[in-house]
């Protein structure tokens, strides 16, 4: 076990390129030999901390973000569908309860359950066209990752709470420390020197420089091709 | 050859990561059953006209985009080194000159010749932090890449005439009505309808889209090794 290279990965739910990265390192935790790390953080304090904009403000940018989303979950295989008004789901209505309630989660149930509820948070906005900000929302998501009725009661009761609302916030500050500017960003720690990657599509070079291989976004089903 | 899918790419010399998608992109040529057609631009023209701004505006994205091109140069085996100072390069200097002297030689001499001079202007600016605004180090990159000097003597000569703005001209705004916001951009032909890859992250999946395989970016060593 203690040859396993630790891989953080930060991600926000409110951003369609960190649930790609979440599915693909979710993947391939059972592939290579890491040690992989989720860390829920706040995107919109990333923006606000480094200083960056969202893609969103450049028309052709945004025109291909919508492309290139749609060619990526195919080839993925994550099963993503555009907001009817992204604007409105990613930058007006954005995820700070939704961020909470996943850090509330992990400290209350812990990572496996934490994983679940944000696949299904993923689901919501960018499947369904759904709220994410809702207390009710927050509970529909819980249900729907097999969580129980006390245990999502628990869960909502900590969201708002000071101790979470630090959790989260020291996650953010540890990226941003360790360089961000959005998500998803995944941390490599080799030889005690990390190593950052910025978005889904440094995998093939991240597998490199931690003496992996990459075989596709899918390598369950490369590997049963082998 | 009627079989062969049109795959255009639009690049500057200014642009590290265009660097990296032309070295590829002249590899795969001779591995895909594509027609690679190299499409000269001047990136100024895609941000101003496309209303995005360099990631050099971003402190920890510019410190990310150092580290990320020195491993993706070493990964791809394109011999890369950063500037003393980018920003002048890449911002204050720019590319114009560069991009006219350029399309002056595909106008005269041909694609082939074009191909070297472009290599020859990305090693100056981007390996020996040279200039690629004066005409004598323009002269400099073409004697390198094997023009007599009667052909330096004719680019010189047309690089600022009205004809060859114009190309430049055309040649940016194609890549802007394709919807480019920056370089580089490959636009794949498949069934009458041009698909846009940005950047030099994409092209395992433009592999999948055009129906050929990918081979990481050295693909003579990795299909010998087949």
């Amino acid at each position: 076990m203690s040859s396993r290279k630790v891989v953080e990965l930060f991600y926000d739910v409110v951003s369609p390129y960190s649930w790609l990265g979440f599915e693909v390192m979710c993947r391939y935790r059972n592939v290579w030999n890491i040690d992989l790390k989720l860390r829920p953080a706040f995107l919109g304090g990333i923006m606000q901390g480094s200083g960056n904009k969202p893609p969103g403000v450049v028309p052709n940018k945004f025109k291909y973000m919508g492309h290139d989303l749609r060619r990526l979950s195919e080839y993925f295989d994550v099963p993503m569908q555009m907001p009817a008004n992204p604007f409105e789901a990613m930058f007006e209505k954005g995820s700070l309860p939704a961020m909470r309630f996943v850090t509330a989660v992990q400290e209350k149930e812990g990572d496996i359950k934490m994983e679940k509820v944000s696949r299904e948070l993923w689901k919501r906005i960018w499947n369904e066209d759904k709220d994410i900000t809702q207390p009710a929302s927050l509970s529909e998501a819980a249900a729907k990752a097999g969580l129980s009725d006390s245990e999502i009661k628990e869960a909502l009761a900590a969201y708002t709470s000071q101790k979470v609302k630090d959790k989260l916030k020291t996650s953010t500050q540890d990226a941003l420390a360790l360089g961000a500017f959005g998500f998803p960003m995944l941390v490599c720690h080799v030889n005690g020197k990390p190593q950052m990657f910025f978005g889904s599509d440094r995998f093939e070079l991240m597998a490199h420089c931690i003496g992996e291989q990459w075989l596709g976004p899918k390598p369950d089903k490369a590997a049963s091709k082998l």
